[in-house]
C-alpha cells in the first residue's frame, strides 16, 4: 500500500482549519474530495499540523494511502486539476512516494510557522485576512528581546488553548525571532512540535511588550505563571503561516 | 479651495476599475463615498492613472478637493475609518495638503507598474486574484531580452487597446525589466504615461516569448507593423499593479 507525501499550500480563510469537521469545510475535506475524484479511492488524509480556523499553509505536509499505485507526476497534476476544478484554495505544491515508516506527523522534527502583523493606520487591502492588522505601532525591538525570555525548555501551560489535548505543556522553543520589514512585523518561531494556539499566544503576549503595556519582566512572570489567564490577548488566526516541516534525511 | 493629495492601495478585484462607472462598483464611488461621510462634501476625486477592472494599486495617487480646509491627520484618519467601516478594500497610504498647481494627472513626471506571473503546475491559493497564474515555465532570461525591443520611443499601436482615447499612440517606454523571483517573473514597467491596456498588452507579448512561441525579432516586427492585430494575447488585470507616480519636487 503505497504511501505519498504531498506539501500543502492554502488560503485558510475559507475553512475551519485542517482537519475535517462536522461543522464546516476543511483544507482535510477538500484535499480528500480532490484525491477522490481522481482516484475513486476513500482516503483519511493525515497531516503534520492541525492548523486552525483561518491560519494558512505555505507549506503543510500531509500523507495519503492509496491501494493502487500512481506515477508522481500524473497523481501530483491530477490531484491539483481536481483541486482548481472545485474552486479550493488549496495547492500541492510537491508529491513524492514516501519511504518504509515514514509518517507526516510522527516523523517530524521541526515545524516552522511565521506569522505577519501590518502596523499603519489604513487597513491592508490587497493582503486583507493575510496579516493581523494593528493601527497603532509597535516596538518590534522591544518584541525581539522579550522573545528571549521564551525560547529553551518550558512549562508553556501559559501559552497554551484550554483544548489543548497534548499530554504535556513542556516543549522547547528553538526559534522565536521578532523582524521589521516596512510597515510589516514578521515573527518566526519555530519547535519540534507546539502547543494548540502556542504561536497564536506568544505572538499576541509579544504584541503586548511591542504597544509598551508589558515589558519583557511581564513576559517572565507570564511564563513562570504556568497559567492561561496570564497570557496576553491571543492574535488572530489571519496573520499565521505554517510555513515548513523539518524530517530526517533518512525518513524521506 | 484646499486640494490634497492621496497616495491610495487596493484590491482591484471586487471594482470595475478606478473610474465612477455605470455599471458598477468603482474605487472612485468608493473613495467618495467616504470623503462625503467624513466632510459632507459632494466631490469629483480624480487620479493619476485610470486602472482597468481588477487591476490593483500600491501607489495609485488621486486628489481631492474640498471647500473647507482640514488637518492633515484628521482627515486620513477619518477617510481611512469611512473605507473600513464600508468594508472597501481601499486604504489611503499618505495623504498632503498638495501645492499651488499640482494636478495629480498632468503633473506626473513618471508611472510605475509591476506585473506578477506565477509560473507552477498547482493554482495559486494564497495568491489567488493576486498572479497571472500561468501553468508552463516561461523563459525569463528570453523575455528580458526580448523586452528590449520594446524600450524607447515608438509608435505602440501594437500594445494598445482599440478603445483606447489617447490623442497619439506615440510613447516613451523608459524601463520594461523582467526577472525571475522564485516561482514567480516580475515584470516592472516605467513611462511618463501609457496607452490604454499598454502594460498587459506588453506583457501578453514578452509571455508568448517566455513559452517559446516568439522570437525577440517576431516581438520587433509586432511593433513595426503598427497594429493591434499582431500584440499576443493581453494578460490577464489581476497580476497587475499600478505602484507609484512621479512628479517633480517643485510640484509636491
Amino acid at each position: 500500500m503505497p504511501r505519498y507525501r504531498v506539501t500543502l499550500e492554502y488560503d485558510g480563510t475559507p475553512y475551519c482549519g485542517y482537519q475535517r469537521q462536522k461543522n464546516g469545510p476543511s483544507v482535510q475535506a477538500a484535499l480528500e474530495a480532490a484525491v477522490f475524484r481522481c482516484t475513486r479511492e476513500e482516503v483519511n488524509i493525515g497531516a503534520a499540523g492541525r492548523t486552525d480556523t483561518g491560519v494558512h499553509a505555505l507549506g503543510q505536509v500531509a500523507q495519503i494511502d492509496l491501494e493502487k499505485a500512481w506515477d508522481e507526476g500524473k497523481l501530483f497534476r491530477a490531484i491539483n486539476a481536481m483541486l482548481k476544478e472545485a474552486n479550493e484554495p488549496v495547492a500541492v505544491l510537491e508529491l513524492a512516494q514516501a519511504s518504509e515508516g515514514w509518517d507526516a506527523r510522527f516523523s517530524a522534527t521541526a515545524r516552522h510557522y511565521r506569522y505577519r502583523i501590518l502596523t499603519r493606520v489604513p487597513a491592508p487591502t490587497v493582503d486583507a485576512n493575510r496579516v493581523w492588522w494593528v493601527r497603532r505601532g509597535l516596538d518590534a525591538d522591544a518584541m525581539a528581546d522579550a522573545a528571549q525570555e521564551l525560547l529553551g525548555h518550558h512549562d508553556f501551560t501559559t501559552f497554551r488553548s484550554t483544548d489543548c489535548q497534548s499530554k504535556s505543556p513542556v516543549k522547547t522553543l528553538d526559534v522565536l525571532d521578532v523582524e521589521r520589514n516596512g510597515e510589516e512585523i514578521h515573527v518566526t518561531a519555530s519547535a519540534r512540535s507546539f502547543l494548540h494556539n502556542q504561536v497564536r499566544s506568544l505572538v499576541g503576549t509579544l504584541k503586548m511588550v511591542g504597544a509598551e503595556r508589558w515589558t519583557r519582566t511581564d513576559v517572565a512572570d507570564a511564563l513562570a505563571a504556568k497559567d492561561r489567564q496570564a497570557c496576553g490577548p491571543v492574535a488572530p488566526s489571519c496573520g499565521l503561516y505554517f510555513v515548513s516541516v523539518d524530517y530526517p534525511p533518512e525518513a524521506l
